[in-house]
């Protein structure tokens, strides 16, 4: 079958299994940097199930990086695989892709510099060829660029969760990426995580949720049952405002902030309403009480 | 082959075959009691073949709910399916899943009270596990809110009419639903129906259709022929304005309200402009004739 | 395997190969002539494989058509393919399909009249039963329609490109198109042409794309490298702005105008984001230079 491909084509990089390294970010004045490693690290992906992942610090997906419109982010990429290289593409920033995108090769690191100056919900992952496999190997992850003058709605929200929607292959397999089918697709980068330890609400809270769909194929259509999003912000841009909405689209490659408020108490479950997506892992659980 | 999956493993359901049941629906001031029924039935999804759907009141999609924005909506499902439990999902209301979306074991009823706050056109279906099985064997249905204040453009609507997207998978299959490929992709439940029986409409009517794309798994590119959308209102929201659309995404477990004006008689093909669904059956006719 | 499907049943239609015409668009006051032929023609998909395409004036896409609201248009369309009908339908008008986008059988020419009244970036296809496989063959493009009052951003524009994205099947065969994997996923026509010779651009310079998702069968997940989309019209309408977008869905049969600035020398990738489709050719590159 499809699964032994890939890792029967390089047994020496099978024993790796790097431990995740905790990013380094620090701020001066509206200068933020980041230190990120990219990594080979085994990540459980269902129950007892792993998958030898490429990552950003050892996890799929990487860490969440929040910085402020305006913000200059100095980013270091420390490639830490001993194989192959990787890169950084952030959705978040205007940069020359062949200045500022470059692979970093392995054991070497790179410092780039550019400014978020566009507010929202983003994107980032390796760019190395094949950019395919690197996704689906799992090197993606989110950047928040807080809006300047935040959302119109920021004063209501009592609590922000963060989620990331992407597919599992067949392990490492770039043929079972390009023409097979998704064999997961989760939240948070396994099945089982955030149901087992719910997202937390009270009663009558206002829940704002950022959302990625890392994919690296399929498209979203998001959506919390009991709720309906009385906001969407395309890409998490402030200026583009949907309201009463029960499913939104989130490309490939896209994002978006969602607010909803609960009024019950109960669990409601957050899916993709692609229902062989929720079937195959792409369920979270909100769990809401009473004060 | 899939087709014989689920029906073989079931023998005596097969002979079950429910009847219709009219849907019950009364008001009083500002509460809507609605009567419903989980039921199987076969229903005809393209000429002279069956399925055996498991359904709301015997017709997929099931019965067209309509009610007012602020409305409060006291639901009873009596689920005459002697076999499983089934449930209410409605998009349209803000409730607790864990509470109110709950299952009904067979030949028992169950009554539950929410409020249609949120104005639009609302997909509702049966969330009882695995909801891809439920949603793919047909129990799913429309529900508008009517907007307290109206869309701007209700003046000038002529007529308007209902359609919801699905898909139809080998017969009662659920490894078909997640892992084959769908059969039919229709509009209100068989390819032929809205073809031989077209919509009607006058040379000049400004035409309004509330969409639902049920999935469970497919997203819709909403299109007819001959006509740009003047305005598309999301998910039916009167605050989600988009002008001069030629074709609009719905997702799957979202809806959209499309109007448009018709100049010339003739027909109009509908379709999704994704042309395997409408070579699938994703297909109804406008039928636009003189005054 | 699935490409010799299709040839093989028709010998006689694989030695046509018609050199293409050039289009002929003339325009009499607000009265615009557009001459175009339905021919078939072998095209280059990707280096040394070429398709027995059908097409609009002996490429694919077909020409770029480009208006201005409210004019009338005068399309005459010639069908040099002796083997079977062919048509037109133009997603820039409104008109009955029954009427005016109707066959013209092989060897004769029909003229249709329309008004462009709704401003935007079309599909136009042939329209032809089985339409998919028109469609899938070769046959669409792209036209423009020219807002009246134009985009409140054309003052800012430096450049401006046009895109249209579809998929390639295995030959000719509607099997491979209906039940098969698109074989190659293409902007405008190929998977080299736009990466040999890239679209240029200087820094600096605020870019717009016209970009239209052909199909036949699969969405769009927009996105450029390094760039941010500071306006987002969907389907080309000046009324519907989005701002910031990182990624932007495009329905089957849907388009929409981006615009983006580039700041910093390099290329930059133009891909859909279902990397599926980016692996499969969906990559131009925007070549970004000094003044
Ligand atoms: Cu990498
Ligand atoms: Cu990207
Ligand atoms: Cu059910
Ligand atoms: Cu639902
Ligand atoms: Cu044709
Ligand atoms: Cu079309
Ligand atoms: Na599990
Ligand atoms: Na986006
Ligand atoms: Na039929
Ligand atoms: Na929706
Ligand atoms: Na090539
Ligand atoms: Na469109
Ligand atoms: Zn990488
Ligand atoms: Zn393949
Ligand atoms: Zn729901
Ligand atoms: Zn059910
Ligand atoms: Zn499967
Ligand atoms: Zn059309
Ligand atoms: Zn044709
Ligand atoms: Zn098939
Ligand atoms: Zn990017």
């Amino acid at each position: 079958g499809t699964e032994a491909e890939g890792a029967s084509a390089a047994p020496s990089a099978q024993v790796i299994d790097q431990a995740p390294v905790e990013p380094i970010v620090t701020r001066e004045g509206d200068v933020v940097h980041i230190e990120l490693t990219a990594q080979v690290t085994n990540v459980e992906i269902a129950e007892d199930e792993y998958y030898r992942a490429w990552t950003f610090n050892g996890t799929v997906p990487g860490p969440v990086l929040r910085v402020r419109e305006g913000d200059t982010i100095q980013l270091t990429l420390r490639n830490l695989d001993p194989n192959m290289p990787h890169s950084m593409d952030l959705h978040a920033v205007q940069a020359s892709p062949s200045g500022k995108f470059v692979d970093i090769m392995p054991d070497e690191q790179g410092t780039f510099t550019y400014t978020a100056d566009s507010p929202g919900v983003f994107m980032y992952h390796c760019g190395t060829k094949p950019v395919l496999l690197h996704i689906g190997n799992g090197m993606y992850g989110m950047i928040i660029v807080e809006p300047k003058n935040g959302y119109s709605t920021d004063a209501g929200v009592d609590r922000e969760y963060m989620l990331v929607q992407s597919e599992w292959y067949a392990d490492n397999s770039i043929d079972a990426m390009l023409h097979g089918e998704s064999k997961y697709v989760v939240f948070n980068g396994n099945d089982y995580a955030l149901n087992e330890q719910p997202l937390l609400a009270k009663v009558g809270d206002r829940i704002r949720l950022y959302v990625v769909n890392a994919g690296p194929n399929e498209v979203s259509s998001f959506h919390v049952v009991g709720a309906i999003f009385d906001r969407v912000y395309e890409s998490g841009n402030p200026a583009n405002v949907q309201r009463g909405i029960q499913t939104t689209l989130i490309p490939a490659g896209g994002g978006s902030v969602v607010e909803f408020t609960v009024q019950e108490a109960g669990d409601y479950p957050i899916v993709s309403h692609q229902f062989d997506q929720a079937t195959k892992g792409a369920v979270a659980t909100l769990r809401v009480t009473e004060d």
